[in-house]
């Protein structure tokens, strides 16, 4: 099945502009075949078919939209073996990861197939007219949300299925009505192609317009900054670097037309260890710590990336047993050379640092293999220099000793918008977790208790976002059933006609949505 | 009660930057008292005022929050007539609307009240925790929508009340929980500071921290934009002109932490009427369009600056009518003579267009007051001149005759975004108006029949936005109670002890909240 094609509408088609191919990061091996990246008349021609099929696709019945996405669904599991071994030849990933993010993949298809069917993110409402309403009647209104347009989404090098070309991006955006334009991630474009022709044919046995999905491949920068330039594309789904998803929202504010991008960037989800939680059992959470940090070689947006704790000796008691786990821990498979080298240069940047102390490596690695590395600083070290807030895309973490409670919430305080923060905590804490709760809130998309901020469930509770530079946008999320929000806007219909009504909005509710009547449930 | 003072916090200050004056533009007389404009010192204690406010205000019970508006409602109906006086004499509006706006005002502060103690706006979800679940148990998730923090309002000149320091911007931010520093409108200060001590008194009366409401008198523009700037204001709600808006959006990109505008700026509104609809009642349509186009001097967001329709007999006859009708009307007072300047100078361009006819102008008027204007061109010169798109703030509109119902569809296809489209239709033209809603949908944020959008209830199924440039960011409302929402974001709390969560999102719901159960209703 895998031909070196890029999808340009229902047309499979071998790119002419430049090389791309697949690269084994654990034998080192280039893989074949090779992929051309996209002309930019490719992508014009994308575009082109993705307005062409807005209107009809946004208004296909809703069971069509929701069928669509289960088939795109059972596609991908009818791929079988030949994904999962792509996505760890292209990858480094263990076969665990792959199939289980494999089944996140399906599953979050599924949810928001669920998630059209069920109406609810339509935000129906009714005011009805009050012909009689003193000093003035009142008009009929009615109101519900539209997709934006067609999205561009980007593939994220570290969940090559679960957010890259069917991913969460493409599966929020498709849900809401919006036909998508994926631009494949390079370092998996074999994984891309499957996954393309997967929603290629969905959009086919579905009857959909051509235009609903394209997959382009990008053998420079050329092909993703022309597609967020494009007017006929009227959002943005990204995953990545702080600054490429800055790159992407200056062009996007640039445009005659500026558009929403939602770009989920940097984070190092700061874990606070309380007191007692530390007195109670340090050597436990250092044991859960060291195994959230070493999951898929640190490379989650999620992954632990600074420890706060009050300086004492649960506090040491935690450095010894983590630096104790860490040592014992191998090296793992990074995605790629670059992100590889990367990891490698914030690391040695913290050892060398005259105000940070390694407390372990774990062992060392073959070829792109990340060696883990754990380090400790003041409180006041941290508070001098900004550059030790920086993400380092990997399995290393900074504990950062204060000296009390007021040094801690400063230090929490002084952070840049965050995904996550994680509380360890006891019974006794609960007085001190109270009073540094609003400014968590403040700052982080989700607040957990006693866990870690990797392994995000997709539901209709999780928030996977946060404040700036977490995210680009922190009023949303790009994990779970909310994030289909992003892709929408408000219209209002006024003394409209019945027969003229979209259906979800007619007096006889034909489709038998929830509805909020005069700001009430009907 | 006007002693030419602002309020930084509970502090009433002259402020000491220059001089503001209000201006009566129907006597043409500047007003008493003189009032200074702000400090850049006076610009960061209202910031820090905001910031130190921010926690306790947005975690003050619901209802304190919702007595609070209608406290600020209660005391702006007890200034009495002399805020009616004063905002008669700054804006040159006459009485009758100026008691309808402060109607509105109050209005939208109760309905903003009741939004708050209904709660839907949080968005409460809760994803029970599955430890059985295979192969991995679900944690517990609970989501809440949390306020963005500070908030800056800018006052608009044609809402000296509606849209102005307790405006919709100012309700809608307050009831989310969010602090507000308003920057008044230089053209109103005495009405400013009447409807600005309503605010600080109600904080007070509620007693709430003081930060929760400043409002700063601009001499110039960088109390304007150091606002915008400042770290503190983490949202900007604005209404005025497409280049004010847009400055403001390029200072909020430009921040070290980027943050939402929403700025509510330019639309001419099309008006369609269509075939039938001119065949049955073209001289009727053509009185309320007059009605329309005179409203508060054409000074509306949603005045009707553009028609559209088939060129041919009822077209002519509309025409006709239309142009009898605006004769006769007498030139209606401008709110500022800048904005007078501004109609004149764009009546002129019109006029002098080589392409476009004029039909006909209202009555001449005296000092500020604007003479309505009616023209008329081709689809053609339409298309190849961008000018004839630009609003014309005031009593303005321009014709467009169209060859055929495809030209008509590539005219809509070719505006920018608008607030409103206004259809004209009869029985017969049904099928033709399906034809054009989805392109209409795309365009704008209402869609009318046989009404215009001057008049904008405020009410639950109400959209007043549109996609760039009627306002900046499309996805929402300006008015109405979706508009809430701008100023919101998700957070979600995992795994945490029921004494620890917010009270919206514990087990016995406490508040008897809406909330949803794994994707249902609870």
């Amino acid at each position: 099945m895998l031909n070196g094609e890029m999808f340009i509408g229902s047309r499979a088609v071998k790119g002419g502009h430049g090389e791309i191919r697949g690269f084994n990061p654990e034998s080192g091996e280039r893989l074949d075949p090779a992929f051309g990246g996209a002309t930019m008349g490719d992508l014009d021609e994308a575009c082109r078919l993705a307005w062409e099929a807005f209107d009809p696709y946004r208004n296909a019945a809703p069971e069509t939209r929701a069928r669509f996405l289960e088939q795109i669904a059972q596609n991908i599991l009818d791929i079988g073996d030949e994904l999962v071994e792509r996505v760890i030849a292209e990858s480094g990933l263990p076969r665990a990861r792959v199939e289980g993010e494999r089944g996140r993949t399906v599953g979050q298809l599924r949810l928001f197939a669920q998630v059209v069917r069920d109406g609810r993110y339509l935000d129906l409402r009714i005011d009805p007219a009050l012909p009689d309403r003193k000093p003035m009647p009142r008009v009929d209104l009615r109101l519900r949300k539209i997709p934006l347009g067609p999205v561009a989404v980007f593939g994220a090098s570290n969940f090559p299925l679960a957010f890259s070309v069917a991913g969460g991006d493409a599966a929020s955006a498709l849900a809401a009505g919006c036909p998508v334009v994926a631009k494949a991630h390079s370092a998996h474009p074999g994984t891309s192609e499957l996954v393309g022709r997967a929603i290629r044919n969905a959009v086919s046995a579905c009857g959909l317009p051509e235009g609903v999905f394209s997959l382009l491949f990008d053998s420079g920068r050329d092909v993703g900054q022309g597609l967020v330039a494009d007017p006929r594309i009227k959002a943005v789904g990204f995953t990545g670097s702080r600054g490429g998803g800055t790159a992407l929202m200056r062009i996007a504010q640039n445009r005659p037309e500026p558009i929403p991008v939602y770009a989920e960037m940097s984070s190092i989800n700061p874990v606070i260890l309380f007191r007692g939680a530390l007195a109670e059992r340090a050597p436990a959470i250092a044991q859960s710590f060291v195994s959230s940090l070493m999951m898929g070689a640190g490379q989650f947006c999620t992954s632990p990336g600074l420890i706060l704790a009050l300086d004492g000796e649960g506090l040491d008691a935690f450095t010894r047993a983590a630096g104790e786990a860490l040592q014992e821990t191998g090296a793992g498979t990074m995605l790629t050379p670059g992100i590889h080298q990367a990891f490698c240069q914030g690391v040695e940047r913290l050892a060398g640092h005259d105000q940070v102390e390694t407390i372990a490596r774990g062992r060392a690695g073959h070829n792109y293999q990340g060696q883990a590395a754990l380090f400790s600083t003041s409180c006041d070290a941290f508070a001098a220099d900004e550059s030790l807030r920086e993400e380092i895309f990997g399995s290393s973490s900074l504990i950062v000793r204060c000296p009390d409670e007021p040094a801690l919430a400063a230090v929490v305080e002084s952070l840049e918008g965050q995904l996550t923060a994680s509380l360890h905590i006891a019974k006794g804490d609960h007085e001190d977790v109270r009073a540094l709760l609003p400014v968590l809130e403040r700052k982080v998309g989700r607040i957990l208790v006693n866990g870690f901020g990797t392994g995000v469930e997709v539901s209709h509770a999780m928030v996977h976002g946060g404040p700036f530079p977490a995210t680009s946008d922190g009023r949303s999320t790009s994990v779970g059933t909310l994030a289909i929000d992003r892709f929408l806007r408000a219209v209002s219909y006024q003394d409209m006609p019945q027969d003229l009504l979209p259906e979800a909005l007619r007096d006889d509710n034909p489709l038998g949505l929830t509805r909020l009547l005069d700001g009430k449930d009907e």
